[in-house]
């Protein structure tokens, strides 16, 4: 018998383009398995259509919604109220409704927080390089100020929004105890200096993923020491070029990003249900799914 | 793993009250068996949010809707196109959404007729005689004239809107072949003698149900004769006091509004999906449901 009935509510994914998501997998797949009454659902939103979408949450009685491009920063306006998370970033992927309150987070930077914490290494107290101050380098370096690191240095190309990097720089030093500062990624000296420098490596750039697979920012294995972590944001491919140059160099912590899309996931659903994500069953899921394409 | 992923289609119910529901237990049902890729779900949704609903209809891509009780009548000037079924009854139960062209239907009346039908009585060339001028009496006579029914008396209380009972009789007369009349339930000796006229028998008023339930506009079995086809709409209780005292007078052909109410569903069903829904799969799951409760 479905498990569908009249008392099941709804949560979206608004987006575009958005179909192909893994997401409703994911977060179906744990309703299930938790017998939770909620279904998630992808809906192609953007542009004209968001102030709308918005308030279809609230007409539907809907528990809130996913957010992913181009709707992360449009959205803010439209919402009742920001989580800190929100509020450094600038930006939102999950909304929670609590009785007609609409509430922003930004669930990316706790869910690379907590995959890092699962793989063994806690960002307290660390030195963090993180390259590209976009949808995923922002929350990281956000979150990862918030969880305790002590500095951060923000790394990005001049010509392509340099100055995201400053915002959120200056966001993490108004905001939390870490120390942040901004690193041209023109300057090859002043990027070999910051990795000699960090205890902690995070390409956020997308460099590694089509239409850039194959490629990366780092290509020679002597500029990554052995006790560097090692975290590319990127899940497909799996191994990115990235990772192959740190295992020749003999760097032991290099992971790509699917436990952190996962993570992200998770922390959404704590908001909207308060419970635990079932991970392996969800990762079981995701690579049959996967299987089927 | 779950069958709802970013390709799944959302179809809506709006209502209020309306978590309690049978419709969503009923379609998803037929979904999953049919391996189409829609979840249904039910929202409550009344007055001031109908508008907004209809407009998450278009924004959310949903492929249409159930519209039931108080929202039949009011769903209409927010609707692009209307169904002669629609036309006739002034009233709305299903929206398919084509490329953004909200068109209403009202499946209440083909879901009566297709049971009927199923259980071999057709209404063509019928004399009938329907008590009740409300949300199932009207597109049970619509439906029926539509159909083929030569005659049609449609019978009211004098001070329960008996307006609507004219104003179908009217639309009847001018939109089909079918010749209809109305008459005053305060009347008995007419009522008996339209009964006594009638080939088939229907009641539409409710009466039977909570908070009605033991009671029935005929007591008298001798008010019924034996190859009279008598439909109650009522289906909690399955059995009505009106069926009791049919059994008593011998008649045959007695039957409550179970069927009716699982092939308006079917209907609406094939409406959005072109597909037939599979019946006994689908009277298995409520049954199992109900028994949930």
């Amino acid at each position: 018998m479905t498990r569908i009935d009249g008392h099941t509510i709804l949560i979206g994914l608004m987006a575009y383009p958005i179909r192909h998501s893994m997401s409703p997998t994911m977060h179906n797949t744990a309703f299930e398995a938790l017998n939770l009454n909620y279904a998630y659902l992808a809906f192609d939103i953007d542009g004209d259509q968001l102030a709308d979408g918005v308030k279809a949450i609230r007409t539907l009685d809907m528990r809130g919604s996913n957010v992913s491009m181009p709707n992360k920063q449009a959205i803010i306006p439209h919402l009742d109220k920001l989580d800190i998370s929100a509020k450094m970033t600038g930006a939102v992927n999950t909304v929670v409704n609590d009785d007609g309150i609409l509430t922003g987070y930004t669930t990316d930077g706790v869910g690379f927080v907590n995959d890092l914490k699962k793989k063994g290494h806690d960002v307290a107290g660390k030195k963090m390089l993180v390259v590209g101050a976009g949808g995923a380098g922002i929350p990281i370096a956000a979150q990862s100020a918030i969880e305790g690191a002590s500095e951060i240095r923000i790394a990005n190309r001049q010509d392509g929004h340099f100055e995201n990097a400053e915002t959120i720089a200056k966001s993490i030093n108004e905001n939390s105890k870490a120390s942040a500062s901004t690193l041209s990624l023109e300057d090859e000296q002043a990027f070999k200096e910051a990795l000699a420098w960090a205890d902690i490596y995070v390409d956020a750039t997308g460099v590694g993923m089509k239409p850039l697979e194959g490629m990366s920012l780092v290509n020679d294995p002597s500029w990554l020491k052995k006790d560097l972590v090692i975290y590319d944001t990127v899940y497909a491919p799996r191994t990115t070029k990235l990772m192959e140059v740190a295992k020749e160099a003999g760097v032991e912590s290099v992971y790509n990003g699917l436990g952190m899309m996962i993570e992200q996931g998770a922390a959404a659903f704590k908001l909207w249900t308060g419970q635990d994500m079932p991970i392996d069953l969800v990762e079981q899921a995701m690579a049959e799914k996967d299987k089927e394409k």
